[in-house]
């Protein structure tokens, strides 16, 4: 057994260990992203043999009992720590008393479970066969009940969940959030559906694959991205992968008939990839690096999307250069129509096609669910005939199959419930930044109209960025602005969607 | 200390350890190939750190006195193992034996300096500053000198690291190999210069980009490549990567105005990757997948390279391909003038774009100034002038810059120090093989202009590619085409540049 002299030799050692997870981390998300962007489509079962043993590993290095010792040594000695070392301590913590919770064996039951769950999903969506699906689904849902209470057994179940992905969120907080997203946006959302529609017809037209990811490049030139520390890959979802500040990854997909879907992913993961690129150097490598959480991750990637990406400024800023990339498409289009195209909004099916001003409907659906389900109100085989009538009540739409409906994101599948609040709550962040961030630079709009979006870049490094994983979420976000108030996110696009559809 | 009861649980220990030496190998692979096809420019530190903790997992696991306990009960046991289990002993002795010889400072040191040297040599490349490079050369130099010495001091320091990529060769051996190589195509070459020159002017036309990878993967096509199990991307000097023979990446670089280029080396590449996708499925995570030696790998890259790649049957085949990708380029060009172009012999600078003929010299100049550096008679600092010295009395071919001369390949940064005869040893072999093959299922031109190649690689496939590590390269050599005769090569260049330049 190890014995701890000091507070250094100690601190050597949780150094060390930190280190080595990095190290197993870092591999192990380079082999997902490999798999995502590169790998032959057989070579699964050499990689799930590599991941097993891997995994495997930090599990070992993590619920080892001299990792508890050294944490409780530390924890004990947290005033000779500076804020940084006990925040590392804080976050192993948090991991160590995870892992020693979960029996081994349900830990490797739910991992083989997942393991086959995606293709199971998969192929469920292909088919349009929930049925399929449901037994899979209904192991997920109570297994991730149970972990609920291995996590923090004094929460709600739910509560549990959501504070794996946001540290202190709770069902009070998004109860209250959804409520008044629902009440300033149901009838926003019926007045523009009033309205005559935007004609996006000339976004469908073919946009040659090899043009767009011209396209790709200068967007990521736009916006700041040093390529000498972030790439670019194809992949079947578009995502975002950062090992440390100078290595990250973003994805997209392009779509020959859609220029705005790759177009937006870039701008999207692009905003995910300045988060982690502008984490400060010291956080590399000690568990502090990449981002707060996934809400404050989705603020800035929803940040740089919407409230830069589909402003009049940026789409006036980047025309001449799609006319010169796409002069054929684009003959006949102005900025200005372009602008109106990219922000038409228009209850739809898919959430990930979803405009700005309905997203939050498709992601309250999926929160009210996952509540239900994890309480034990809603049963896995009712799933489908709630999510269509939520669809109704709330976008206004009818589903027509499954595989647009409750199929259609592998979040499930992947284990991940309690997630999706992110999405909804990162774009609130994003309008409450946008609101402080201009009282000490002036309008975003104004500095993007001057070519000068590194202005809001530099205000974004500086207020979140660069603090890593240093603060939990909502304290980083309330250093800066202040306490949560959906109003800002409201307010916003009534602003935009009334001043756009001339309500 | 681990007790072995009996030789089955031995063997399920030595198994447990093979499969996860497997993991770490197979994600220091993927991290290696990333880097090279994806990775951010400026990623090396975050790799670098990655690195060293993998491979030093790599090293305890092998230098474990445990390890070493367990290998030699096995050998003990050796009558009660199968062919199979001896060979992976076999094997595992010579690394622990090495390693544990290797102190582990220098092993991990080693690694670190492998890491930062790739981005330091393409650096000087570009830049044609080979005194930016010479500092690391140098330790390289210095490390294999020293390494050579632990994997086996009783031999000359150069032939321990030739037995690294080629189990039993010596420099007696190449001496002798290359003194006949030079007797034969010396005045080969120098015949070929008197005669006019075949015209391939219009190889060097504009070919876009986009065009030549769909040119790829017909070619990949062609040669009956799953893509299933084998991807291809772009890297600054073009290799192969197998994981396992469900997971095989091949790399190409591709110039705009050399369509010869990436198409012999997505052949050549692919040449690699049909060994490694042949390999009996039994052998995947074991220690005995991929090839037998880098000789016998580039027996067979270059077998598809030149044998079958440059034959006059095959550029027939694939002509009518290239005319529809092509049309303006090739318009006025006729099979027989593509024939002729790609097989044009010149001597020239870059070993890579080297013609069938005069490749060798190119490979027996690195040849011979590795044995100089690694015996010290050669100082790093002189290299250039050496480098342009040889290549100026082999070739007759004037050096401008070192960026085509002693810095145009990257093996040197990488490590790779007495892998280089390994190209022209691979060659010969390829060219026996022919003979032997031809024996059993007829004229390789033959089968190529019937569309059977397939027969060729089954046939290969059946010889060599299914056996992996079972034997050692020089068994499984002898077992189908008996002792080594570097008759057949030069026979074969000898006839095939006779009847082309009508000598």
């Amino acid at each position: 057994m190890m014995q701890y002299q000091d507070i250094s030799s100690a601190w050597a050692e949780f150094a060390r260990v930190s280190a080595t997870l990095n190290a197993y981390y870092h591999a192990m998300n380079v082999l997902g992203t490999d798999a995502a962007t590169a790998a032959p489509s057989d070579s699964a079962e050499g990689r799930g043999r590599t991941m097993e043993v891997l995994s495997g590993v930090v599990y070992d290095l993590i619920a080892d009992p001299e990792n508890h010792k050294l944490i409780a040594y530390l924890e004990q000695h947290r005033d000779e720590l500076n804020q940084m070392q006990n925040r590392q301590v804080q976050l192993m913590r948090k991991q160590a008393d995870q892992l020693s919770r979960i029996p081994q064996q349900e830990y490797v039951a739910y991992s083989v479970l997942l393991n086959d769950a995606e293709g199971i999903w998969r192929k469920a969506k292909n088919n349009n066969d929930f049925a399929s699906f449901a037994p899979t689904l209904e192991k997920i849902v109570d297994f991730n009940r149970k972990f609920a209470g291995y996590y923090n057994p004094k929460l709600p179940a739910y509560d549990a969940l959501l504070n794996e992905y946001e540290e202190g969120l709770t069902m009070q907080t998004l109860d209250a959030f959804f409520g008044e997203l629902r009440s300033a946006l149901v009838p926003l959302i019926h007045a523009v559906g009033q309205k005559e529609q935007i004609d996006d017809a000339f976004l469908k037209r073919s946009y040659p694959i090899e043009q767009q990811r011209k396209f790709s490049a200068y967007l990521m030139e736009v916006m700041g991205i040093d390529p000498a520390r972030c790439t670019i890959a194809e992949s079947e979802h578009p995502f975002t992968a950062g090992f440390n500040n100078h290595d990250v990854r973003i994805t997209t997909h392009y779509y020959e008939n859609d220029v705005a879907n790759s177009m937006y992913s870039v701008i999207h993961e692009g905003g995910h990839a300045l988060y982690e690129l502008g984490v400060d150097d010291a956080y590399n490598f000690t568990g502090l690096q990449g981002g707060a959480s996934m809400s404050i991750h989705e603020s800035q990637s929803r940040f740089y999307e919407n409230i830069v990406g589909r402003s009049l400024a940026f789409v006036e800023g980047i025309f001449p250069k799609m006319q010169e990339l796409f002069p054929e498409q684009l003959k006949d289009v102005t900025a200005e129509q372009m602008y109106r195209a990219v922000n038409k909004a228009e209850p739809s099916l898919i959430r990930t096609e979803a405009d700005e001003l309905t997203y939050s409907m498709h992601v309250m659906v999926r929160y009210e669910l996952e509540k239900q389900l994890i309480s034990g109100s809603l049963q896995v085989k009712d799933l489908p005939q709630a999510w269509n009538r939520m669809y109704a009540e709330y976008l206004g739409v009818e589903v027509p199959d499954d595989s647009r409906g409750c199929l259609q994101d592998s979040h499930w599948a992947g284990g991940s419930i309690g997630y999706f609040p992110s999405y909804a709550l990162g774009s609130a962040y994003g309008a409450q930044m946008k609101a402080f961030m201009e009282q000490d630079i002036g309008s975003v709009e104004a500095l993007v109209a001057k070519g000068e979006l590194h202005k809001v870049t530099e205000w974004l490094a500086q207020h979140i960025h660069r603090y890593g994983q240093l603060y939990q979420p909502g304290e980083l976000f309330e250093r800066t602005c202040g306490k949560f108030d959906a109003k800002y996110y409201t307010d916003y696009l009534t602003e935009k969607y009334t001043e756009l559809y001339a309500l």
